[in-house]
């Protein structure tokens, strides 16, 4: 039986990491504001206390729930009859495991920011302490809360596409073409080993890529082979990666994911063929998808439409052609995690249904990072991920 | 001097309608959450006592502040200590006058959705009541709330266009092409001439059409001609409207708006042609506003992308190429309200660059309406707008 | 009996107008050539001496073929015993029917670019003429060459769409959006009422796409208000015309055409609107139609491939995704004439299904551009077409 | 000094293979006709009697120019006065050499379709028989025809990208998704390892892919690895490759082809990213390229716009807007071919920015789709192009 009395308002929400500056704290935020699932009621947002201190207060939170050390912030709130019931970890990579498991190990949810950490090592012990906690974890692919990549799943897994052959998916943006400017935060610890870990390109988007085709396609991959490069002078990381993948049953793949392709946002793509029917989704346009059975027209199936599946237009909120974009998206995911931590406050299971990226996708995550270093290494070697 | 102490926390929202069923309510509550700057603490969601409670329970409103007669919660709200400041309408179009005029003349501002009201003459009240209150008065035009809808009157008012020489905005939606299911409530009072006013889909939509053209170019209509139709069997209000459009200074404009043209979700879409530049943007493709110079080669302006002016990226929450959408749009109208709502505060005036529709677009759209109904009657002769 | 032996052989054409400089003529020579109907044999390229003999010897015209006088080369090429069967008449408005009307008499069939003339009293001299001739008489509206709009046809007329609504249609350019420079040809008299005739831009385009409205639609215009304007300083013709249109059934339309626009090139569009359904074709990517069923997802119907009917793949030469354009389109058109041409050597009708422009679409379209001016001249009263 | 006293006229071609039933034959006949440059006049279209006979007539070819062998056509002809001066070879791949060396050796320029051969060593053979004719050999890459593909190529070479990093190139159909009709011509030979050579989607459609990325980016290929499959049942040669790409100077790239990718018909894209800007070019919407600086807006570059270089407009026939296609593409390699071949007539050199693929280009490809296959068949190592 939970600790908390009251099972149906807003999950009380902490926060490690996602001070000032910090651009994916803030979408985290308002990912669990969105819907008005959590309120965000405590947080360790920076580990400098000047910082830590005015970045909560420019958010409202309370002083006596403003924490420096994470440790210290685990333990107190994990005694508080009001304590959160649950944590949003927006640090650096290398950072997830430490910080996490401070809460697995007191019950407290996590949602997790992806890549689950620096290095598969570390992405072992974080799935250990996770098995070994009550508690939920819910790592933030937030392209899955996309209504039509949900769309995309249901058809794959319906048979819509017959047998899967091919699948082409990329990630490929262009804000690290050139060597950061010395106070861009967000460009210095992803292009750092120490934090990033193992992979640059490959773990802040390769792993997005790769666990958007697994999750659409259900595919398991048996061998990647791997060409790492770091184009930029002095990165000590990949911007850029190309990766053949083999899949059980046969089909075949290629990701390409890329910091320093000229022109480009963030376009993160997928193609699925199969015997019967193609489709493709691009986040950019992120309110429809394209179907094409063999021989058929394309067909333009758009977000919340008739066209779609009840579980792609249970994750909308708008009329179709009103756009939802990423914040839609990355709530959903908040909002499917809290359906489980709602459930887990009378030890009910996960509602059927209810669908979110765990701590397994995310060692699947980092094995794919350090499967492609691995295979790089070797001159893109055909390696198991 | 305000009677609110605390000057920096989120607003204390109220809201008249918005019951279960209500798209728009759920829209409003969405948009006052997103960016953490209002709390929704009272509401009169519908005026049948179960629907009322049961639509406040569902959003987790306490029950002492949960009403079904908005006057007795104009009333009540403004003489608690911690009563609402401000009220968001989103009842039907006739009952904005009533609803409005209880807030404003208790010094609450109020969030009305549009079009201001169903008839001319209830507009003029309602914009006399609002010049006598010192409340603000916001008017949920949300499409001026995207950031390339602004970047596009950025750019217009700077001079990139040249002097505009022909406007083409459109509203196409297919949403009412056949007549409704009888339980559509949606459908239901927007083609009731006494719940919807004088306009069918020149109200709904045709006046966020006409405000959008009004909002970029700052064109003043010195006449339009009007030919409306109501295609649905037995619809008592247009459904289809063809209008022609000249401005001050002799640019020339068309606007057409349709609730049954198959095969459109909500197509919003305004071109501006001037003697420098041409420009155009699509509500279904938000994130990209396309700009011709004339001569040159089109540029596709990304969201919150370098290319943009200060003014556009203050009212964006995600790096370029993570979509951005309706919510968030719907979102900037609050959170630009929200700006004038503290600043009243404190008897501090509206900060400077912050902008968002009025009391005067309201009446201007009820006008516009009104002109189009006045104009289809007399075989879509000229009149004044 | 037809004077021609060969009945299978490609037709003998001539050509009146077109000389150096000449941009349509071009266009109809690839167009002639493309498929191999035609040999160009003789020619008035241009009635300056120097000119014409330059301009047949640049596309290797014999010299004892070519004329200055396009009477002179009627009533030879008429005597000749392999003299022209057709001739291409690609000249300025005002000179149509002079033209038209020497190979008309003489049994030469007539492929005449558009508009059919300058004012109506000459559209109704030429119909008559065309009348009184056993020749035909096709008139290049080449944009009804393309198999997407054969494909729209279809669709409208097997009922798919179910009773048409709304249709709007608009032709947007922007290479008159300045004083052209003097030595501009193209410019020059097309915006020369002495030349050009009554409509300047209606003329040049707006036949287009009033043609191609009624092409696809079938729809009988009943009435129509038009407001043109002439923007750029000096300009004595149309520039610029929004149209509201009435037909024959209730169904409404607008049409706009406009050579000021800012950014565009050739961006012809229809969209038309029914009760089962809706569809979209723009010539700048006419490799696909877009068709949307009420309530289900768009179609991308791609030229060429399976979904199209008979009578539009018939009109292609390349597998679908290797676009086709405005070349084969205009090569479609003279492929139907040529089909109609070789009937005629024999005396036989036009095959079945063969489809092209005539003097009666030229005639509608010079009284759409007389009903235009006539309207506008009222203040956009009501007119009859 | 040449044998052709008129040295201004249409080029007199012949043809090899081509007959009813064969698509790539027909297309070189439109490209050869589309300017006005060359005459058919004789032809070998097929070896069987009564399919010559049939297709020659069918497209007016006289009886005394039809054969059914071409050794005996390359040796009329070349005694012929008015014999060819060039021959199309459209035959299936294995014929190439045979036919190609037959009118080679005979001085008789030579315009053949693509790969160059099935295999590398009638590839070579091929070559040295090119070396030692006078005559001029012109491959149809057609691709590298389209007026956009030449300004992709003119930009990159003066240096807008600056250093090319990453080049994505891809080709996908799903012509061949299934096992074809008995009766597909086409695809018999495609698929067949006798006539078609090593390679299935590598020759066919992997070459024209390789070679756009060739011709723009100019890079040099030092290693490739290849992952070839076939996805369908008891096809003998690959239906589907991916292909990593490491060029001289560090970039890197990827190739994807496929003819079993549900929904793609000609699916032609490529992109490239320098350290200054990005581009895309698409096949299927040929009349746009997209170039956007690095932290620019992206730009829509329009085919025959004023953006365009002067060698990109000079293979234009239409102003910008007027779609051209893949026709016009094709014809341009014919057009360029024809000011060599005109050129060679006075025994003058290739005119200054003339450009065709050539034997170079030829023998490229099909060491491409050699090193493709070596590498596939070692688990994709890497292996020398």
């Amino acid at each position: 039986m939970s600790r908390f009395a009251d099972r149906t308002g807003p999950i009380r929400l902490g926060m490690v990491g996602g001070g000032q500056d910090a651009m994916i704290g803030s979408i985290h935020r308002i990912a669990a504001r969105l819907d008005g699932h959590y309120h965000l009621v405590a947080g360790a947002l920076s580990s400098t206390e000047d910082k830590a201190r005015a970045s909560a207060e420019a958010i409202g939170l309370p002083r006596d729930r403003t924490y420096t050390d994470y440790v210290e912030m685990a333990k107190r709130e994990a005694r508080l009859k009001d304590g959160i019931e649950a944590v949003a970890v927006v640090v650096p990579n290398h950072m997830h495991l430490p910080v996490a498991r401070e809460f697995l190990k007191r019950g407290i949810h996590v949602i997790c920011d992806k890549p689950l950490t620096g290095t598969l090592a570390d992405a072992k012990k974080l799935a250990k302490a996770a098995e070994q906690s009550d508690a939920q974890f819910i790592l933030t692919h937030n392209y899955t809360g996309y209504p039509l990549v949900r769309e995309a799943q249901a058809r794959v897994a319906r048979g819509d596409l017959g047998d899967i052959r091919v699948v082409q998916v990329e990630y490929a943006q262009d804000w690290l073409a050139e060597v950061p400017a010395p106070d861009n935060k967000q460009a210095a610890w992803r292009t750092d080993p120490e934090r990033s870990g193992a992979g640059g390109a490959t773990g802040d988007i390769g792993t997005h890529a790769f666990n958007l085709l697994r999750f659409v396609t259900g595919l398991v991959p048996t061998a990647l082979a791997a060409d790492l490069q770091a184009f930029v002078p002095g990165r000590a990381l990949d911007d850029n990666a190309h990766v053949m993948l083999r899949f059980d049953g046969g089909a075949r793949g290629m990701l390409w994911c890329s910091q320093v392709a000229a022109g480009k946002e963030n376009a993160l793509t997928l193609r699925v063929f199969g015997t019967k029917a193609g489709l493709e989704w691009r986040q950019e346009e992120s309110n429809r998808l394209l179907v094409t059975p063999l021989g058929g027209a394309t067909e333009i199936v758009t977000r919340a439409s008739a066209a779609t599946s009840d579980g792609s237009r249970r994750l909308t909120r708008t009329p179709p052609g009103h756009p939802e974009g990423f914040l839609e998206a990355f709530a959903n995911i908040y909002g499917e995690a809290a359906q489980a931590i709602r459930a887990a406050r009378t030890g009910a299971s996960v509602p059927e249904g209810v669908t979110f990226p765990t701590i397994a996708d995310g060692v699947e995550g980092v094995s794919f990072v350090d499967a492609c270093v691995r295979s790089s290494k070797r001159d893109a070697a055909w390696v198991k991920p």
